[in-house]
């Protein structure tokens, strides 16, 4: 096992073997999910604080939930309940919280690098759960894994990332851990949304979705953030629908055996269809189960995981 | 044990043995809570989502220690936080559950018919924690588990069921459980709220709180939900009460052993004065513990409970 | 062991060996926080209810991480989700929760007497978690800890606290427990917040930051609530922070060894400069620390602890 990492904090830093490390993990823990019992014992007795300072019941629940497999104890510190709202700096906060003997901090925060700042000050582990615009590890950890699952390997796989590419974390995620991973990667939305200067992280950049979809092994699409969305850079709604939504007419220009991404929750009649969320191509749903043994195995592996013992991931997943 | 569903979504399909068979199993479990160590090994490892997109304290807080007392994980999930916030659809929301390998969704929505939907929909165990106006299970079977602990039999009991009739919930799940378990029942309040069409349930309709009372075994007293009651049919409060609140008085004319029940929060001075409230033919707490013990049962029951096993509820709960 | 009272409301009405007992609870417990697995079984099975009806995140987490640590299952359960918006009493709401077997009612309140006012009508358990302005007992529990732990001995200690005196249940809380343990108090702050009343209680009064900080072996900080502060009673901020603020000259002034103490959360150079937070003199993230080992204590403490059984703490701890 490669993982020495006190934290889980980006992809742009990790090597091809610690990615290896964590998908490998995810598989051993994602039979956790399907048990009777789904349970094991691994971080019993040990403190996860979720610390979202920007809201996500979604992320957050997939955290919990994979903590409490794990059989430690959570804590959920959102900010509006927080003393935050009294003038306490993110500082102080991690620091009272590290002061209860929090072993893990789970933070999710509006500002980029936030969680890189704890890290350093903490020493409990850190795990990014989303941070500004920058990453998403454990969400592009998912996204990776589900589709190794499916397609066996991703080295030479050309995926086509769809949307706001600019101000997306789970594009940035996507695209540092997939170059590594050997993958061909395409960009494409309005062109305000994906500039030309992705193409220096060898990616192709486009806003012709015919092109960036017909050869695509994985389209992976991002979610219209509408309500928060930079109105003078974002076309309509509808006139994204009609531009880059992906409907059955546009599935028939695909490879017969695309798979259709997506990080939820989706609005359906905007970046997909109902017929095509819901088809056989979508592996949605399998992603959600996936970033629960993401999760775990994130988890598992920054607190010492095998390197702090002779026990596999099979061994604390049995 | 008669129990084959894998929801509990109301109590108008349920048969006369599956009610028994859930006030059965409720008073094994009863016993669990009245121990040093209340708790049984029946759902560990089981995730239990409380999916409330209307907000309950109380009933959110019974059916969390319900599944605790199982030893099941649970995990809150409420409207004010959730994604919903972001268009997501309850289908979408319920599935992505499902995936986080949820066994159980409990379910309390505005709409009527959301649980059914969701049960149709999911693999997961769902229970309605009220829907709408349309059902309340879990409290009509509290309820009738109530009146069943303190006057030993349903058949032919008297059962009086005062207050807005036409938009309760909670009176619908008695009402269908009650003349299933061969109770007589009395709806009374103003006339706009208990049209006579509830003639039809096989209920006696009045407005004559005396003639209503005076024979009674059981007053169930409805909650006055003035915060959100529909003002041109409603009196005022103080008009409710002189009209239908129950007080000493009200009380010395009914049976000496009338129960007096009502599922909370009390308005008090509203539906009953706090003399008749605190009274000894009060059992309005005893609601409120049984209505854990009815929640353990439903979760337990669902889950395949005895039908999966040869294990009694005694059992389960020793 | 000298602890046989149900509930901990205040230490006004602690004698020195009950005091003393928590004390020495709290160092068993300590030791819990240190080990890998940092859970004892010894409220297994046991429910611990968080009744928080004014906010404080962080001393709801000390109570569900010290209720966590003891193997109890704990409830949030706060007001603005509750059903007091209903116009539910504080009583009724305590009887409910105390109806569905709750153990332990861990209460926060804005009313001065609530707790006790819930100690006479609930057989379970309460812990004060704040009450107003009148006391703040674990607060003043965790301070004297770590004063004793730091100094030794509390006998003949000189302690200085220092800000809003009038309207602090912190300082309440530290000025019984401080006197009765043979600790010297001076209270220093503006005129307006520090009446010579205080003297009665055995109390140094001055507004003389010069003469209250030069002897003293302890300086108690008290948090400025300038979001909630009596606009006309209080300076403005940069005026308390030039008057009262403990920055690097002033803490030259005071003894070599003198302990720099607050309750948290910190305002950074209003109260206290930064450099003197994280300094060496400063025990701040050690108080909170302790917090969660009084915390487990009091729970421990208040359900019978050793007092019903032959396990000393350490035991229970081990």
């Amino acid at each position: 096992m490669l993982w020495t990492r006190k934290d889980l904090l980006d992809l742009q830093s990790l090597s091809v073997e610690e990615i290896t490390a964590v998908l490998d993990t995810a598989r051993a823990f994602r039979a956790v999910g399907e048990r009777t019992i789904k349970k094991v014992p691994a971080l019993r007795g040990k403190t996860v604080i979720n610390l979202f300072i920007e809201p996500s019941t979604r992320t957050r629940i997939s955290f919990e939930l994979a903590a409490q497999r794990l059989s430690a104890d959570v804590i959920n510190f959102t900010a509006e309940a927080s003393s935050l709202k009294k003038g306490e700096t993110l500082k102080d906060t991690a620091r009272n919280l590290e002061a209860l003997n929090a072993d893990f901090i789970i933070i999710r925060h509006s500002a980029a690098g936030a969680p890189h700042f704890l890290a350093r000050v903490l020493n409990a582990h850190v795990v990014n759960a989303g941070d500004g615009a920058h990453e998403h590890p454990t969400q592009g950890l998912l996204d990776i894994f589900t589709m190794r699952e499916k397609k066996g390997s991703l080295q030479g796989l050309r995926v086509t990332i769809l949307g706001d590419i600019l101000y997306s974390r789970v594009a940035r995620s996507n695209i540092w851990a997939l170059r590594k991973m050997g993958a061909h990667i395409t960009l494409c939305g309005p062109p305000t949304l994906v500039p030309r200067i992705f193409e220096q992280m060898e990616c192709r950049v486009t806003s012709d979705l015919e092109e960036a979809i017909a050869d695509a092994d994985v389209i992976n699409l991002l979610r219209i953030q509408h309500e928060r969305q930079r109105k003078t850079m974002f076309p309509s709604l509808a006139e994204y629908s009609s531009l880059f939504g992906i409907n059955r007419a546009r599935l028939a220009a695909t490879k017969p055996d695309v798979l259709i991404m997506h990080p939820g929750p989706i609005n359906r009649g905007v970046e997909v269809d109902s017929e095509v969320a819901d088809g056989e191509r979508s592996v949605i749903l399998e992603q959600v189960t996936n970033g629960l043994a993401i999760r775990m195995a994130a988890l598992y592996l920054v607190n010492g995981g095998q390197a702090a013992s002779t026990e596999t991931p099979e061994q604390a997943a049995a």
